[in-house]
Order: C-alpha cells, then structure tokens, then sequence
C-alpha cells in the first residue's frame, strides 16, 4: 500500500502492527557517468518490484532523497543533510506514526552512507520508547537482501556507481548513463580492517565512483533488480508475520 | 533543468548565478476527500509546466516533500518535520549549494504551513552569509504567482482541500479524489485579524479541509494550473534576469 | 495593569483568563537621525496610552527591549538576540505564565524584524501544547492596527526611522532626534515582491533608515500614536471579549 | 553615557576601549510584601546614581529584566529564561559589541540567581575568544560593591525581600511596598556549607522571602543604595583606569 | 607512553603523527555474576597488556568509562551518556589534540553499545575536518583483534557478561565474579538479520547477560586476553607504519 | 562502598536514601614539572582514603577524569569537555541514579574549573525535578573541607600546581614530581575583586603553574591529604545524617 494516496481515515483504519517501510536514499555524486539521483532511482526501482508482490499488509511511504552524503559534499550538485540533523529526519518520520500508536517500522535504505545513521536513530529512538515493549524499529539495506553469485559478477560487493550500480542503471535508465566503459577501475581498499576509519569521499576516489563501472552491463542490472526485490518481499514477509513478542524474526 | 538527472562535472560547469530552485511542500490530511500527497502532487504539477517553458537556465532539484505540518499531526498519515528541524532542513539544502560559490536560490512552495518557516530560514542564512553581497535567497509560494479572477471562483483565496485544491487534483489525478461533492463548508475564519494566531487544524475543522469543496471542477483546476505555471514562469524569469546587485527584482 | 508592580499573591488570584500583553521592540540602529532605542520607546508609548484605557481586565508585562534586529548588527550599537534564542526568548516568557495555567497570550510588537519570529515562535508553542483547546497565542503589530489616511502622510506604509517613527519621537522625545530634515529619502523597494527575500540592511541603505524622515513633523507622531493607541485598545477588547471557543476573536 | 539614546554613527566614534556596562536583574516574587520587578527597580536605582557620577568613559546598555529565576517560578507572576537560554541571552549581549571590536564588558547584577550563570557565561566567551590577550569579561554584583557596617543592620548578607530589599525599596518606590513589618523572619540555612546545594525557594520559604524584613526602613534603604552607588563608582573607575594587559584591575 | 603522567611540555615535544589511542568502555550492569565495571576492567587489561609491548610510538590517554549503555539503563547501578552527549564526548576527545596538530587517532573500544557511536562520531568529526587530508581517525574494538578458534569455546561471538567475558573476569578479578556456574543460557538471537533492529536489554535478556557464562573458566580468560593483545599489537603497529596518505593500512 | 564492584541486583538493594558521591576532576596541564592527571590522582587519593573511613552507608562512583579545562587547553596534553557538554555531563551522571528513585547526590569535585559548572549543572537539575521535595544535590571542592593552619604553609589557599598540588604529589607519586624547586613563583593575582573574570591559563601564567611550587614538601603533602580527607568524612557524615527535610545538613 503506498501512503501518498490514502486519505486519513483510511490511515486512520489501518491495523497498528501494519509494518511502515520508509525507503531512504541520497542524492549525491555518483561519478562523471551516473547521475546525482543514481541512489533514489535505484532503491525506487526495488520498492517498486517489492510492493507490487506484497499484499496490503505493507504501509510504503514516499522515498526521503535527502541522505546523509555529506562525504561527498566537495562534489557539487550533492544534497545532503548535515549528519545530526539526518538523525533527527529518521527519527521524526518514525515519530509521526508512533504518535498514532503504529508499532513496526522499517528503514528501508538505498545509500550506504546511511547505515550507520539509521542504526544510532533506532537506538535513540528505542530508549525514548523504552517501555513500548512491542516496538519493532529495524533498518535495512537493500543490497544486503540477497547475495548476488560470485561467478556473475566481478565484485564481490556493492561500491559507488561501480559495476553493480551503473548495470541497474543500465536496466532503468540508459539515457542518463555517460561513458562508463572507459571508466577507471577505482579498487575498494579497505580502512584499516577490522578497524572503520571516518572518510571524505575526495580522499578514496578523484572521479567520485568505487569500483568497475566497466564491467556493467544492462542484464547484470536486470538479475540485480531481480535478486535484491525479491530478497526485499522475503524479508518485509518475515517483518509482517513476526509475533509482536519475540526478539528474532 | 532538472538536478536529479545531471552528474557532478556537469553542475560544476553551471553559471554560479543560475537560480537553485527547491520546490518544498507537504505530505499531510487533506480531508476525507483528498489523498495525503495533495500539496506534493499539485506543486510539482506547477513546476513541471513551468520548467518546460523555462530555457537552462534555471535549476530545479527535486521536490522536498516533507514539510511543517505539525498542526496536522492529530490526522493520521500526516508526517512532519518538527518545528526547528525544518528551519535546519530548508538551509542544509541551500548550503549544500552555497559551499560551491551558487548565489541564487528560491524555496518554491506549495503548502501554506512552510511559509512562515521559509522566511524564517532565508532570514537566518541571510545574516550568517552576511558578507556575500551578491546573494539572491529568495521564498515564493505558488498561488501568489497569479490571481484567479473573482468571478471564476467561489473561493477569493487557497483554502485546504478545497475548492482549488480539490479542482487541481481533478484535473491532474481524479482516481484519488474522493465524495467531495459533499463535504461540508468549512469557513476560513480570521484569526483576530490583522494579528497572527497560532493554531493546530483539529480547532479549525473537524473533516480536515478548510473552504468549499464542493464547489471544485475539473475546468477551474486546469484554468489553476495554467494561471499558477505562467505566473511561475514570468516570476522566475525575473529571478534569471536580476542584475545581481539591485534590492529589487 | 502592570505585572511590574504586583506581587505574587496578587497575581495568583487573577483569572486564568485574563489577556497577557508582552510588549516587544528592540534596540538597534535607526540611521544618523533617531536613537538606538527607537522601537522600544515607541511601542513604550503606544502601550501607555492604551494601557490607560483598558479596565484592569488586562496585564502588561515589562517590554522586552531586546529584539530579533541581526539584519542590523553591521552597523554598531545594534543590540540583537540570534534568531533561535529569539525564538526562545519569546516561547520562555509566555511558558512562565502557562506553568500557571493562564490562556491567552499576545506578543503585541513594535519593531519588523519580530513579525516573522513571533509567528514562527506561536506556532512552535501552540503544537507542544496541542491539547489545550482553549489557548488563544496571538501575535500583533503596533502599525497594524490603524491604516492612517493616505492625504496625511507622504509614506503609505512603516519604513525604518523614516516619516511615521520620526514624526513620533518628535512628539515623544524631540531632543533625541537629529537632523532628520536633510536625511534622504531611501525608497522601500520590493523583494522581488510576492515573494520574500532574506536580507541584511546594509543592502538597503547606507544611511540606515528607509523611507522619507524629511516630511516628519510633531504633529504626525500625535497623530499617529493617538491611531495606533486607539487601534490597540479596540483590538485588545476582542481579545478580553473572546468566548473561549470559536476561530474568530 | 546610556546606550539607548544615541545613535549608531554615534557609537562608531568611541573608544573600544570603553567598558560596556550590562546591567542585568530580574522579574521574579518577592514574597507578599515586595513587588516582582524589586530587582530590577533597585538595581536600576544604584545604576542611575553610579553613572551619574562617571564621566562619559563607561557606557551603560537598558536594564535586562529577564533573568535566571527559575527557582521562583512555583510562585506566579514570575518570568524566567530557562538556564541554558539565560547562558545565551548573557553572552549574546556582550557579542554584539565583540562583533564591533570593543574589549571591556561588565555584566552589572542585582539578582542572586544571575551570579552562578554571569561567571559561566563569562567563562565560555572566553573560551571562544581565546586569542584575544586584551578581552576583559566582568561580573559583578551591586551588594558586593560594599560591606554595610554590621552594627547598622540586624541582616549581615543579602536575602529576598529582606531587611536590605524592603529598606531600598522603601526608599525608592514605597508605594509599591505591603505589609512588610509583619512579615515573619525566614532564617538563611546553609546548604550544607561549604558545599553547594541546589535548591527550589519553595523549599526554603513558604511567603518566599528569606530574611528580616520588619527590621527594614527608609533610612536604611537610603544608606545602602549611597553605598552600594559609591562602591559601585570606585570600582568601575578601576576598570576604566586598567592597563588593558595586567591580570588585576 | 601513558599520557597521564606526562606533562605538557612533553606532550608538546611529540611528534604529531604519534597515533593517540583513547580506550572507551562502559560501567553498566553485567547480569547477577558480574561486576558493574566489566568492560572497563577488560578493556583497561588488554589495553595494558598491549602497551606493554608497543615502542614510545603510541600514546595511550586514561579510560573513558562512561559509555553508550542506555539501553541497559533498566538496571540499576548503569551510568551512560545519552546517545548524543556520547557523540560529542567522543569527537571532544580527540578535538582536544586536534588543537594542537596531531593527525592520527583511535577510539579503542571494548563495548558493544560504543561500536555504532564511535563510526558515527568518526564520520562526523572527518566531515568537520574535510580539509585536513593526513588525518587518520580510527574506531576499532579489542575483540575484533583476533579470531579464537572455534573448538576452543563454546560461543563463537562476544556476547554480554557471557563464557568470553566472565573467563577474562577470572583470569583478571575472580574475586568480582558471583555463581556463573549456575547462570542460564541466553540465546544470541538475531535482530532480523541482515537488518538491524533498535533495541533495549530488558528485551533480550531478564537476568541481564547474554550467551553461556557456565562455560566460562580462568584459562579461557587467560587465552583471550593473550589473543586480543596480540591482536592489537599487530593492528596498532599498522596504524604506526601507516604512509600518511594511503587508503589502506 | 565501590559502585565499580557491584552487581546490578546488589544495588537495587541499597537503600535510596544512600548518598551517591561522584567524584569528578579532570586531566591537563600542571606546569612543567607536574603530570597532567595531578588533579585526578590528588582527588582518588583523598576519596581513597575518606572511603576507607566511612560505612557501607555511601557510594562512591569511579572518578570522573574528564572535566572543565577549557581555560588550559592551549597547553597540550589538556583534554576537556566543551562547556555545555560538561553539564550535560554532570546531569547524566545524575540522572542515571535518579531514573530508579536514588534521592542524595554528591559531585566530590578536585579541580577549580569544575566549581562554576557542577553548581550551574545542580541548579538546572534542582528545576528539572522541582517537585522532588526530598531530593539533595550537593557540590563540594576537597580543599574546602579542611583550612589548613596559616604558619604551615606559605600559600594561604589553593594554586594550581602550587606548594599544596606539589606537596601531594611528593607524597602520592614523586616519581611524577619534575624540578619543582627551580619554578618561579606565580602570584594568585585577583580578578577585579570581588568581580569575576573570564579568563584563559595563558593570561596568567607562562609556565602554566599559579603559587609558590618551590615551597613544596613530602611532609606538608601528607598533612593536606590527612587534613582534607578527614574533613571530607565528617562532612559527609552530615549528609548520610540528613534528615531528608531540613534545609540545613
């Protein structure tokens, strides 16, 4: 169900253990051949294939592009929110139903530079809600919902409009890929592992992308659409069939 | 030109004096007969035939749907920003644009509860910038841009789900309007006029809408629509043709 | 009556209804020609001489003095809360008397700059105390509440240090008016009118008034205060004769 | 010289050496005896006589009313900024001037809540100014600008309301002064001495003064505002004479 | 070298690319078994062990103790920050020698609740400081160090208060350590995997621990400390060798 | 009673009557020959040893190294809390306590630049919980708790790693101690007494010491420790003996 067309009563009607899944993405620099929305065109594309195979037992809200990519700030064109006040923005578009007594809620997120946020504005919110003991608040990334074969692709996983990326883009959206065939193999590195390390964008790569936009191809983006929407219906099924008590899934 | 299309080189090499235009609205009830979308939906209508008139010369990013809505926060479905978090939200934005030298902006808006904030956060950037004399930042709501001829309509002003509301929203996505027909008159009250009142809607009006609803025709929203895009568009070619140094446009 | 000269027993036994008035002006530049506390003493005499008038059925706190004035801070002497602490500023001195149960509120102002805070500052309080139906928080302007008749007066409208104040603090106080006769005349402009623009004053006037000081006279600022003291006294009854429930005063 | 009555070209001519003189009281209950605005009105008093005798080298700013009295606000009519609010309206007084390059600044107090938030405020603008070698930030208190001989009053220290408050007013303004030679005698306690309590005046006083207040009269009012004045001359001429580099005055 | 027995001129002489390793832990409840400051003690012992081995190159600040354990505040005798007090208590800690120019930092951790903080306030803090392209800020926990092999313990993960904790308890303090011998098995669990999902411990847990502490014994303890400060040998002699410009380690 | 060693279940046990003592003291600079954790090492052994002499009728925290030096911070090494963290720091401790009914609190403090904000940080919290009648927050310095006799010791009160600093270290840790005898004497200087003054280390002293260092002895050091801590064992004998009514301990 997309909340964009109901009205309030309707809301208003709904079951409180309905899940409300908000899908959260960026609009950032992805390089010199993806275009600034590559985040919230692609997360858009997997909600799309998701909801159209969940019952109406999911509440979909519209997509919040404004992400947390200040990391990427030094490439103009990028919109981000400044990181404590994209703690707040999780949290109030959350709060908004808690005040009307919905108890299950999922932040649905496309942007990497998001996963750390999500999870310290769930933790936040959770101790101010301490005592709601039905409260479910997750948060999840839609590339982490199904793995793609290692055979298929030439990375492992997903980096910045790199090989995973531009091929879905490839499937959604050709026009507004540029020349990504001759774009340079930028490698991942890795931030002193196992340790995390805080990072600008600037400091990684001087194009803005990570990875092998190279090796994209329009079917890898179409088998990548397909993995990560059905790995999403798999997981919203679990989140709308959970007891209400239990700690797992 | 649309934002959320280009890459990062391409907005490098933009005129630092092209205007930034963010249209900003709301996701909020909008009465037992109108969908929660109705102010993101109908603005972004307006900027649509506007920017398809408008050379490239002009910027638009996309639609910041999450508006100042708190005193509709007692309908479910409504979701807001908190007060003060707005104010933040409406300058991250510009300054994300500001770090890289952009001099002209304009909040465009098209719900009636992000008017006071948006001056209020122009004023605020406008004293932290204070030194940059050539700064354009500038907030406009899209019904001001024209004024419909008293005799069309029975509504001298914009209510909420109203009569011209409810008329654009006939003309642009009639599935999601509902019994409008009828929904009682709602009347708009003067809050001790020529004082301001602070207000939460519940005081104002039981259904959710403010005005007359039933008086709403498909021809009266196309006539909107059209009145409100050319008015946008003379506007906006002002804010292109500003010498960069007068007070007045 | 005058909260100044009460003590606290006295103030416990009045009604939880009866209007609270909290004058606010400011203390900032008025160009070469009037003094830096010319908002304040000002609406200091616009509430004096309506003070008069009411029946001990209204309570005037001291005039807060200290305003939202940033915009004129480049030019010395200029005393100014930062935007957020003036919104702050106001919230507190209503919230002290609604710790105490009383219900109606009015920031009744004397100076531009407050106009857009007061607002945004009533709607921020109304919102965290939704619940109460009964609350009235209201926002005025001296200057609103009378239009002197346009043969009169060469300005049609409030500028800054410009005819209407200086032909009033030529009634209230002439020895601190300077030589206003050969000051400028600073045209109003319009901020790429119907929208707003942020702005600092120095933009606007070198000088630091706005409007026509030249065509003041003693005489006009009697006019005027005896207008706009009228205008508050006839206001404020409505707000002392409101029934507790309707919209409209 | 007084702030309020000059204007801004005025203020551009004088020395950054001057010291700004921010005299800072409070609207609170004085128990049943003494109006609210008693701070206020006394320390306004020793101000008048203590610039009246300085030379045109110190420069004093309007009286701020609003002060730290949230241990008051269980008793009505009492008006309070919150603690950090009152943090920020202290160190945005004194910035406004930083802004324009003058060094010296007092904050000139005569209320006992504001001595504990004045030095910490004072504290974080140094902080913030730390390069600045010639910046001097003073708090001072007009009752510890002289010792009263102990054998002329039964009260050895400042209370609320007091044998020393109830005296000045009586001196100053006895129409506003009650029933005061009834009032009982509230003994001082120590708070666990020497440690620091923090404390509520509910818990300390039921009529909410502390001290001896039938003991005061006219003539000792008159005696400790000419002290109290005197005190205050000597050591704002200190502060006028010093050096602008030695650690004392 | 321990920083707290150094003195400034000291400090002063140091080479500013010496890595400043700050070791953050928590006082929160630990079940019926463990002491309050489990995660102090452990980390303060890995910590020493592996100082202990590090050349002058590493410079080691005293514990912070005070952590991110709000979501054990259900049981008495936890001390936490709030979430965003903890954030700034951590980026405070390193901008203190910012101040001064050293480049290289570590939170070294040995809390779970401080892991999603820690990046947090990594990447906050390197946003603030974009510009400064040698500053390596790291967050890294003692566990994550070293691997121990699975067919040595009964859990293959930390856990709380658990077989891994309450062994290094007995090799450390046995005297802190009550009946483990009895505690029940509480199961991992997992937060709707790969989501994350916000949580407090009164969800998880009754007795306040998680995973086996019945398995735990001195020699197990013993093996573990001597694997975690192997580990952080290792990994702080990367950050000591690191280039100064690379990505990688 | 240490909290450190605790369990939880053993501390929902303790009676809430139980004063909870935190210590709080700070790390930065002491001059050239002092360490940096003087002030932390000094306060831990005072609190060591009035511990020692008390019944399990108070609980004592560990020692909260992390202060308000702010003042010091141009001398490396100093770590600090920004100023407003440093009472939301204070606040937290308490709050932790006050969230399960705990009723007495000290802030045991040992460094001066913690006594403006632990009693600012006390106010605050006292407004917070007004309607806990029964509630004691307390602030008291060691050094306050016992006046050492005039002819021992040439200092008349404390410096900063002075004669009284230096002589405990003699006593406590002399390997710590560097070339005190050759440190010139600071004079204590007053701050245009009895005004207060902002004020940064830098202004009052070069080597970063303040008082007669070179006037230190072992002996002297174990008579301030034994003076102090038993002065602060009769003290806090007050408090465990309050009444939980009286204003006075």
């Amino acid at each position: 169900m997309q909340l964009y067309e109901l009205n309030w009563p309707r809301v208003d009607e709904l079951s409180r253990d309905i899940p409300i899944v908000i899908p959260i993405a960026a609009l950032e620099q992805h390089g010199h051949h993806m275009p600034l929305f590559t985040d919230s065109l692609l997360l858009g594309e997997v909600v799309r294939r998701a909801s159209a195979k969940l019952e109406h037992d999911t509440l979909f809200t519209p997509l919040m592009w404004f992400g947390n990519s200040e990391h990427h700030l030094d490439f103009p064109g990028t919109m981000t929110a400044s990181p404590r006040a994209y703690l707040d923005l999780l949290k109030e578009m959350i709060e908004n139903f808690l005040f009307h007594g919905f108890r299950r809620y999922v932040l649905f997120n496309g942007h990497g530079g998001n996963i750390v946020p999500s999870q310290q504005a769930l933790f936040e919110l959770r101790q101010e809600f301490r005592d709601s003991d039905d409260l479910l608040l997750l948060a999840a990334t839609y590339w982490d919902m199904a793995t793609p074969h290692a055979d298929e692709f030439e990375q492992a996983q997903m980096g910045h409009a790199c090989e995973w990326e531009t091929s879905m883009m490839l499937a959604l959206r050709p026009d507004l890929v540029g020349d990504y065939k001759n774009a340079p193999t930028v490698p991942f590195g890795s931030p002193f592992k196992p340790g995390y390390r805080g990072w600008v964008m600037k400091d990684r790569s001087v194009p803005g992308h990570v990875g092998i936009p190279s090796a994209a191809t329009k079917e890898k983006g179409e088998r990548l659409f397909s993995l990560f929407a059905e790995g999403t219906v798999q997981w919203l099924k679990r989140v709308v069939a959970w007891d209400g008590q239990s700690w797992d899934g």
